[in-house]
């Protein structure tokens, strides 16, 4: 049995619109801020990663939202690994406050040289900290 | 024939990530501003949707990136309405870089009451401009 | 003797820019945080005052940086009051990591009524959690 | 006689907060671009100052507001030279929206070398840019 990852968030105040409910575009921070911190968890610092020369960037991302997040509200962001591939990995991702289901996300990364050389293979170590 | 709805953005340097191209979630700023831009071009000012009592909500996205943005460069975001529902409509976004395809999104967005009364049929000014 | 309010915080990686340092408006956002936590810590929500239908406003700032903050960085942000007036208040802010000095900030806030009535006298729990 | 040089900006949605005006740290997005153009408008690419290896960075900020912005208004963000020494200068900022000025701000920017090398004398394509 493995347990769930779970980040916690806090909702801040230049994250909220008009509506007075978060924003889309901060969702993806959040994401961003969990998927650092499940790596981390899971023994590879993300500077590390960086350190070595590698970093990530999206290729796919989708979200589906039912309910909102309001100022100062504390809520988790479940991480769990979908796929590893060769030059990419998947993750799913929940928002959750107070019990209360935000959203649900699927994010694919694909890793890339820091020096421009584009798509690498998962460097050793990010494979070890997915497939923890 | 219909021309495309087109949006011109231009990366500003708190948009870019350590890698130097365009962080994910700013994409979604340039969603937002290309939509609010396309339903303005449609007689419709997003100002007035809000004076009336009405705002939107996304619901669904999703994204797939085929390259990045730097610095500097300018980009159209072009928008094409996919759906039109009861409460909800869709939009489809591509955004190119002299010539060049960056990412491609759906985004399906819900009408809701400003005084959190919740979904809403869309308004008929909303209705207007996104099947002029 | 009076021990100084301190909010920690995380360096995010969307706050980073292609320097590889927070970009400069982060720290506002960090200011602000910090101003909420300190309001709160005084037993004041900072939703309560908008409940009661008031919000601040900024109306001076003044930052000088001696230091940059790079990703993932824990530091704290100290907020002492500077002044309570009769509509306005102003805070000093500090940011050290690991001991680090790495800016100092003066705000000068101006209470406002949310129905757009302007400025307003702090509300009692506003200046009590400013004297506490 | 110099003309002033004024850039044009327009409020987006997430650039609102819950009262219904831009939020504070923004500002210092609107200062960032419009230096950017500024420099630029003096025949210098900011992108040439990076390939070069230089950049700049913010030792001092003040910024006095009197007013807000609302969604969608478009500004001007005039910019004049306050200063320039040998690894530093300084630019005095204005936001108006249709005649009504909005805030002020005097920046100081230290050059810094890409490298991590630290405080740099401006380069001379700079100092040109900021002495034309």
């Amino acid at each position: 049995m493995t347990a769930v990852f779970s980040h916690p968030i806090v909702v801040r105040y230049h994250e909220m619109d008009m509506q007075g409910v978060v924003f889309n575009m901060w969702y993806l921070a959040y994401f961003d801020e969990a998927m650092s911190a499940f790596i981390e968890a899971n023994d590879l610092a993300y500077t590390a990663l960086q350190d070595d020369g590698f970093d990530v960037q999206l290729v796919h991302l989708d979200v589906d939202w039912t309910a909102s997040l309001r100022f100062g509200e504390a809520a988790d962001v479940t991480v769990e690994v979908a796929n590893v591939g060769n030059t990419s990995f998947a993750l799913d991702f929940a928002v959750r406050q107070g019990g209360r289901p935000v959203c649900t996300a699927h994010i694919v990364y694909v890793c890339v040289a820091l020096d421009g050389g584009g798509k690498q293979p998962l460097p050793a170590p990010l494979r070890a900290a997915l497939t923890a």
